[in-house]
């Protein structure tokens, strides 16, 4: 009976040209009957095709997949030796259809169906921007991003590859900012095994062919990262080929277009994927602004999820206003440093910002990794308390010299066991999200009004502070439950009693008592205010002009 | 003889129905021969004309003027009693021609030709941006605005007006921002005798017609500030009609839009005209982004010469990356309070930016005016180093109630002397503009790289300072001319002997005799340092990605 039932199975596929799955390992398929792949996993049509001529430029495909009440059209790629694939993300759970379109006729018009099925514990979707300021994953669960930079880890080999996913799975990064094509910086030591186009370095590139297992590496990474439940935020373009080598940031438009396609037929099943036009896009001296204004309106368009799109800045910082950019991928280490200057960029764009490079903690001669790890740690406390985000590297050579900002593999900082400890504040935060409470004058407190409120003092190392929290939200007589926390000794010690507030003046609520919280006179000291009862009736507002 | 070249001059008006002149007495008119203007003053042709119906609704009347290289299209505008005026400013002196158009057989195909004379002294032409970041008048003059705001200075008859200019011609300012529509504040004890439309207070208007005597008058102070060397901000609409008496912020889309186009055909010609869409735009509850976006364009469009256009914030600030936005003014004291702040402003929009409202010097219960003078001050010197602008107002009721910000009239606040001495120091500051040197950390060192420094401590009151700048322009050996500025006290104390700098490390100078500048320990403190000679060879320069 099996054997008449895999010989079927068999005859389905010649006859229909196709076969259909799950790649990898980590997805789930079901062998009998129809197959089932999880909501938010990625579905995966082969089809045998042609391989003459260049496939990679002269094939079109693409399938509709579509539920019955959504049709969501997506391209496929050729994966070298006769294979074609097409992916797709099920965006909701039910029973979905396709149909593949080509301009070849052994791709045209295959078609099949299968069955999504509710994502399980830990699966929450991609990641979509929410509450104008702040993230959340498809299902709605809080997305709070604590990201590192490893420029070159996925070009290094797989022994160095498996200890930088040792280190990650034991870190506390949610994000990893990563380079698709391959950067100068190390490859002395560490020369990549796999080139992203067809040909051998130094220039003998055929530019027009990919070369698949590049990219299936790749890919194998950024799923990897997902299951570590860590955002890829793939860089597309960078400056990083120093001596102009192999001239990857040098390719004609049609060229570059054709490359962003191919990352969004490979890569945007996959739920963790970010796109990251460009790191230090104003260093890249081949593309124009109207280069990045054309790729982001394409990646805009093409990627059928909407995946999460950004340009990083050198010195000089693109214009974050642009409808395609997301979210905003910020290098100022300046401005990271205080809460009171972060706010200010996300009062200009109205969009997250994520100071993806604020500097990294570092021994370097170069001044942008010189951070002490209590300076990387004050980083994040202080974008958090801005209602924006941080990001980490290190540049910290080991004996071998390698460098986590280049080839991950370990960290050696002193902020990384500091920011697990301000990841669990902050993921204990409410869901909304920590913003401003008020940027009239200098901010030192973020939170939610009326029921949570982080207050940071940064470098400063005050041994008292009076009690006083701006009005929105609050009521007379309204208590909360207070702690110290003490970022870089990682303790957090609640005060014996509550706090309990009563308005004073036009703009502030005051503590009853009137005694001050005494601190340690430490720099990096936070208090957490929570609210421990809510008197009925609504909190304080002020004025809309005031 | 002369009385026969009157009656012929008579009888060519006659003719012609129309008569050419500048308007009010400032400007300038030959009365014999052709007319002469200078460039940049106002010319204007007046036609008699329909006065049935609604001539503001439904007479068109444009005219064409060129100097054989250039033509430019003006509107007129119906000045009540069957008078039309149609104004221009000549850009560049020469013979110019006009001939109108209209949709009225009176107005139509009238012409007549002028001499525009080369600009006198004093006069500069109107501001555009420069550099970037920084502003000039048409003829290459830099203009570095040091401005104040008086809402309804022009709306509070003669002798208060009267006091007014002559308290504008004894201060620093070089620009005001200036309500066109009145504001309610103020009007219980100084009611407005003139108002935009026709019809009486506070609601029997007729929306269609506006009231020219009104307008005259605005165009007046408008002429008067002209004649002082300031700059009229002029703020189309503002949140100020408190109780919603009057309705000029509710106005439809037409009539609004017939609004811009009247002040444009009116007061275009005014060289020292710059177009405020509005005051704390985010307060006016009955406009949506996209009015706003209109209005911008339509200004855009419309004014023949370009004025400078912006949109000032309340808390929301708008998108200041619009094209039709020509400079940024923002309101945001807690930014402008630090150069380290300001400067992110500049960087987010590559556009001038004007902290129009920082807030104000003053004793009110409202903590927007409780600055004191010294805070005043800080906020000038700090977004200077910034390079971006101070915005002044203040909040010191007099003992008739009269406030600065409302009604004009005195200053009576402690910044204003010590903005004319800031305004000196500036006026002498490179024509360039001045400029962040370096931003990568706390930003104190603002000017034009290897030639100009001004380093400010701002709140600080430091004792010493080890002199240590940026390397961008520095040669080996190079001499400055070293002052400390009490920008309290406005003293000027140059140091015994110059400071010579020699580089050291990858990215600074340093003073070669490796001793300290010795400071006064007040707050407030900036240190000037001016090149007294360059050794030859280029000036050091850091790495682009550095």
């Amino acid at each position: 009976m099996r054997r008449w039932q895999g010989l079927l199975a068999w005859l389905m596929a010649v006859c229909m040209g196709a076969s259909a799955q799950a790649p990898g390992a980590p997805t789930r398929v079901e062998q009998r009957g129809e197959q089932r792949v999880e909501q938010w996993d990625v579905f995966e049509v082969q089809l045998p095709g042609p391989s003459e001529g260049n496939p990679f430029a002269e094939v079109q495909l693409s399938a509709r997949f579509s539920d019955g009440t959504q049709t969501i059209e997506v391209d496929g790629f050729y994966d070298g030796d006769g294979t074609y694939r097409v992916r797709f993300m099920p965006p909701r759970p039910g029973r979905w259809t396709w149909v593949s379109q080509s301009n070849r006729w052994p791709l045209t018009n295959k078609q099949g169906a299968f069955t999504a099925t509710p994502a399980r514990a830990g699966n929450h979707g991609p990641v979509g921007v929410r509450n104008t300021h702040h993230f959340a994953y498809a299902d709605g669960t809080p997305y709070k991003p604590v990201g590192t930079t490893m420029y070159s880890w996925a070009h290094r080999g797989e022994a160095l590859e498996a200890q930088t996913l040792q280190t990650l799975a034991a870190s506390p990064f949610n994000k990893v900012r990563m380079l698709v094509f391959p950067q100068t910086a190390g490859t002395d030591r560490h020369p990549p095994e796999l080139w992203p186009f067809a040909g051998t370095p130094p220039r003998n590139w055929d530019t027009h062919r990919f070369n698949p297992a590049f990219f299936r590496h790749l890919e194998q990474r950024v799923r990897q990262l997902r299951d570590l439940g860590i955002q890829a935020d793939l860089i597309l373009h960078h400056p990083y080929d120093d001596k102009r080598e192999w001239g990857f940031d040098s390719l004609p438009r049609e060229l570059d277009d054709r490359y962003a396609r191919y990352l969004v037929a490979r890569l945007a099943a996959y739920r963790n994927v970010w796109w990251s036009l460009a790191n230090e896009f104003d260093f890249i001296r081949t593309k124009t602004d109207a280069d990045w204004e054309h790729l982001g309106e394409l990646l805009q368009r093409t990627d059928p999820y909407g995946h999460l799109r950004s340009i990083h800045n050198g010195k000089r910082i693109f214009d974050q206003s642009r409808p395609w950019i997301t979210h905003v991928s910020m290098q100022h280490g300046m401005a990271a440093a205080e809460a009171s200057r972060a706010v200010l960029f996300r009062e200009a764009w109205r969009k997250p910002v994520v100071f993806d490079e604020l500097k990294y903690e570092g021994r370097h001669d170069r001044r942008w990794a010189q951070l002490t790890g209590a300076q990387m740690v004050n980083a994040f406390w202080a974008t958090t308390i801005a209602g924006t985000y941080g990001g980490h590297s290190e540049f910290i050579p080991d004996a071998d010299g390698l460098i986590w900002l280049a080839q991950g593999v370990k960290l050696r900082g002193d902020s990384p066991a500091r920011l697990a400890f301000f990841k669990a504040v902050i993921d204990a935060a409410p869901a909304e999200g920590i913003d401003p409470i008020d940027t009239f004058e200098d901010l030192f407190i973020a939170g939610q009004p009326g029921r949570y409120y982080l207050v940071y003092f940064g470098t400063q190392a005050p041994t008292a502070w009076l009690p006083r929290l701006y009005l929105t939200g609050l009521r007379d007589g309204q208590r909360f439950k207070a702690e110290i926390i003490d970022t870089w000794a990682m303790t957090i010690t609640p005060l014996a009693a509550p706090l309990q507030f009563k308005p004073e003046g036009r703009y502030h609520f005051v503590e009853r008592s009137g005694q001050a919280v005494k601190l340690p006179g430490r720099p990096g000291i936070a208090l957490r205010l929570t609210a421990v009862d809510t008197p009925a009736g609504p909190g304080a507002q002020p004025a809309h002009d005031d």
